[in-house]
């Protein structure tokens, strides 16, 4: 083990390899008004049975009014060729620009949900809000998935991840459980 | 894009690449009682300032009434070359066996916790508990972290990651931001 130093805790996060980044797209509870796409780091499964989602978002992005007036939002893993769109999915407002159009995105109505999904996403999980919890600079909205599509032979090899300002694929098989 | 199908929503999880996989650490809320490790893959910051994180544990596990008795538990980065460990520490119960012993951790209190932490680990994150989310099948511990340590010039590409049966490390950058 190497030698360790005592950091500021502010940079804990700085500690963890990478994260699954996904496009979190929501409207705005009408199913017809306004919709948006935000690039989200923050996201975990919460529970797998039922199974639950979750995404932390900032209250100073324009996404955040939207989740908090919205029902539902989607989930969707994008793979590596997305990279661009993602990222700037992640620094555009969508106050200013219409992301749909810009990322050249099919607007695709979710099939349980009012929100949007992605279908040019590996996979769309289309969640309904259970709950909402105030984290300290992001606030996380908890969803359960009520349905689930995914490509077939799905390569997760190909899905991107994120961190600490590098985007990355997953590596190596190191051991199987 | 290929082509989707319909899966059960209990499978959403499947479509994820990887998450970084933690050891927590804690006693029972004394700091010289019981102690116990958990392998955690349900683990993600959850506020950047306040530095906050959060773990997922079952509430059939042991660790679970440790957690809820604590006022604190350690978050423990592990490199690869724990991963016989990490499994080890999420099959074994620590009702019935010394996770530090058969290990081989070396016992180490925290700085700013009553918790242990797990020197053995590439960073040692101290987290005073901030909140408790019922979130399905797995409850949330939220902690503040008041104090963390990391290994000189860490190297993000030795921590092991975990989904869906497979240990992994990250693999290439693609693109940074």
């Amino acid at each position: 083990m190497g030698q360790k130093n005592e950091v500021n805790p502010i940079w804990a996060c700085r500690g963890f390899p990478a994260f699954p980044v996904v496009l979190a797209a929501m409207g705005d509870g009408n199913g017809d008004g306004e919709k948006n796409i935000i690039t989200v780091v923050l996201c975990h499964m919460f529970s797998f049975n039922p199974p639950v989602l979750g995404i932390g978002v900032s209250p100073s992005r324009h996404s955040y009014a939207l989740l908090d007036k919205s029902d539902d939002f989607s989930i969707n893993v994008p793979g590596k060729e997305l990279v661009e769109e993602v990222l700037f999915c992640g620094q555009k407002s969508g106050k200013d620009i219409n992301k749909f159009e810009e990322c050249g995105f099919t607007y695709t109505k979710g099939k349980k949900i009012k929100s949007p999904v992605l279908p040019e996403c590996m996979v769309n999980l289309e969640c309904k809000k259970v709950n909402k919890i105030d984290a300290g600079d992001h606030t996380w909205f908890l969803g359960e998935v009520v349905h689930a599509e995914m490509e077939n032979g799905i390569d997760r090899t190909r899905a991107l991840m994120y961190w600490s300002g590098e985007f990355r694929v997953i590596g190596d098989i190191i051991r199987r459980r």
